[in-house]
């Protein structure tokens, strides 16, 4: 076994493809959008890469066979718009910084092999606080990708995100120059404390734009509520504690 | 030294062979149950795998000798049964996921030489509370396995575990299907704290079913008894020290 | 991708070359100290230093563009003295051993091309207690350099630092002796707790003399007067934490 | 720069060599025997040992000079006794397992190439608790050492020590079967809280018999005085301590 190798289903033949990555992270923010791309344009699985940088582990599908945990690439098929997609997201990232740059690279590779030139990395960006609105921040590779994000309404701000980005998302993006792809990373904003649907749809009602592709979000939105709910419960409980705890030193 | 190495006592000429994996793990059911099973059928060493992979360190014999630790290979004739047995145990599993992934390659690559083409691993299922009767789940590399196993009481059940497998006994089910072997993996329940004589004995009570070996539960029956005094008297020993303390406050 | 990676925007032809190392480390005193000297010689970036041994991260430049994580050199001609200077910083040092040796052995593949036959690496020492007037401890590769610093002020003192020099600034040097190249390491005293332009300036009064060179300190005196402003604040709010307690317990 | 580099100062003409190692471990008690062995027989340094697998780090000599962290190879020639000596000692063991493994494998190549044919390897052996007559323990690569050992006092016990031998001196004794020489290691009991050079001695006492060697203990009994006074003055401030303690309760 190699440290990364790739496994295909099928090798598509696409159309002027586009790749987008949302794999797990922050508020598992990427991996959420990119799940809910893939529901919404029907996407295909193609092919499977599997690593010695992930985790030691399998996972059990329902009914009950296993598969090694990797990453999975998907693509998307649009009819007319000269611009198919391919989508990747997948069980983990690589555990190592040397597993993380091997990995990107050979993404990038494979990305190469398929004649991608334009690269969309989602992830989230955490401010340690719950938010109404999440707003999206960017990055790229160049500065005219900048001013055309800017357009849509992308936010870059200065020392947003401070630390910059860490794991595929940013490899992504600063190992693309190497390939000649243009890239853009899209990070919702999230409190980083839950999986945040709310915003994964952000993020995708940005890239929707972009890609002029129509995305019904009723499912994330769905999953926002409980989410919603299941903190809000949280805080009552949370409440009747300190108040129990009160009436305690009181008593 | 390369950073896996075989070393053969014999090269066994062997028919028919099913592999089974028993290493340290969980309530170390799965090398109980591997001991077990060697003990039982007279199992025969004949190699061992030492690794750059495993702990820097030796282990002393009764007689004052060293070996370095290691995984060791058994196996055991039977007699008329077309249907010889391939037991591995050993002191360690690889200390990181890459060595995780590299000796269980290993393993596959040793097994596919013997001519291998079914293998059981064994395991436990940590609850994280005690149990009287463990269920053994399953795990396997297609659904006509799953059904076989099913058959034979071994339960099959949405999200458990769901971690998935981690180790040993889930990689080489992973990664059997690039060797065409077929594999099921045995979890015993336990509670993850002690070891676990009592859930290998549920483990090997059906894989002797599978394989229809008679075996003798005398002695995993007393160690199950062991720990169970031990159990007990650490459950008096914690009464005992929750009294004193309550005796102390009211003092 | 190599495990390293030089690229370079422009390969200067320099005059007998000095090379001076200033990256990440103890109150950032060798980086601090290495990039107000790339400021004062008007520097020139001529090339960066990716490698899978940092963090897998990228940086946000304040347009929006992003650029991996890396080691920079710079260069700065110095007419008439006979005597360019190389200059490395960076964001990062190698994250594990094995990388730390990896890219002090690639720094002086590139320096031996470079034809640079001396060295001097910046740091801290970390002495964990504030210090008014910070002391430049040395290290060389040769009793006769150790004369040298000896005279311009350097102190050499024995058991200091007594768990001898980590990291790049020490690896360097004790790597330089394979490439034929004379070698110091100057050390800044610092608490370690902040970020310590005091003692990067120290530094660089010693180099300066070395190298004859005339540095203005005016923006790293600014910079330790920020610091020194943080310090006092944060001494009054403990004084005041503590007074607040005090009358607490005495309420 | 190799993983693992030796540079000789010197290739000696050994007569029927034998091979001592003594790293840091466990109370020093290997270093500390090693290095009062090669004071005693005036041993002389012919090689050092460089490797990604210890710190990035180097040590500052007493002349301000630096070197790398190293192992170090020192031969003792023994007029008449048709045996001289190689002994090993350093700085630092391997940081990793597998760092660990190869610097065995690597020094076994070393000393075959020295045509050595026994073995010793010296370490500690901690009980967790102060101890006034240390015993020697044994472990060795056959069943004729382990007798031979025996007589000459060394304890060989079941189960001691439990966790079998971990690091240099346990792995040159489980890799020696590969280089086909025969190895005795030899732990003298220590508390494993203080460098321990009662130990050493101890040990060392063992080893003067099997090479017929005369040592003077001088050094290493000064160095246990020291140790005990520090400890017999740890004593006492921990008594006075709990003495205040209790003060402070009654009043």
């Amino acid at each position: 076994m190699d440290k990364i190798e790739i496994h295909y289903d099928e090798k598509p033949d696409l159309d002027n493809p586009v790749f987008i990555e949302g794999l797990p992270g922050i508020g598992n923010v990427g991996k959420l959008a990119a799940e809910h791309l893939i529901d919404q344009l029907k996407g295909k699985k193609f092919a499977d890469i599997i690593s010695k940088h992930f985790p030691p582990q399998v996972v059990i599908e329902d009914n009950g066979v296993v598969r090694l945990v990797d990453n999975q690439l998907y693509y998307a098929k649009r009819d007319g718009a000269n611009q198919d997609l391919v989508i990747l997201t997948g069980d983990y990232q690589g555990l190592t910084p040397e597993g993380q740059y091997e990995l990107s690279d050979f993404i990038l590779g494979v990305l190469k092999e398929l004649k991608v030139k334009r690269i969309f990395t989602l992830g989230g960006y955490g401010i340690g606080r719950m938010i109404k609105k999440p707003r999206v921040l960017g990055a790229a590779t160049e500065e005219s990708l900048v001013k055309e994000m800017k357009k849509l309404g992308v936010v870059f701000s200065r020392n947003e995100p401070g630390a910059g980005i860490v794991g595929a998302s940013g490899l992504l993006l600063g190992m693309a120059k190497y390939y000649g792809m243009k890239s853009v990373c899209l990070m919702g904003e999230t409190s980083g404390y839950f999986v945040d649907p709310k915003s994964a749809q952000a993020v995708l009602e940005i890239l929707a734009k972009i890609l002029d592709v129509t995305v019904n979000y009723d499912e994330l939105e769905a999953k926002a509520k409980q989410i919603d709910s299941i903190t809000a419960r949280l805080k009552e409980i949370e409440a009747k504690v300190d108040q129990d705890e009160d009436l305690g030193y009181i008593g």
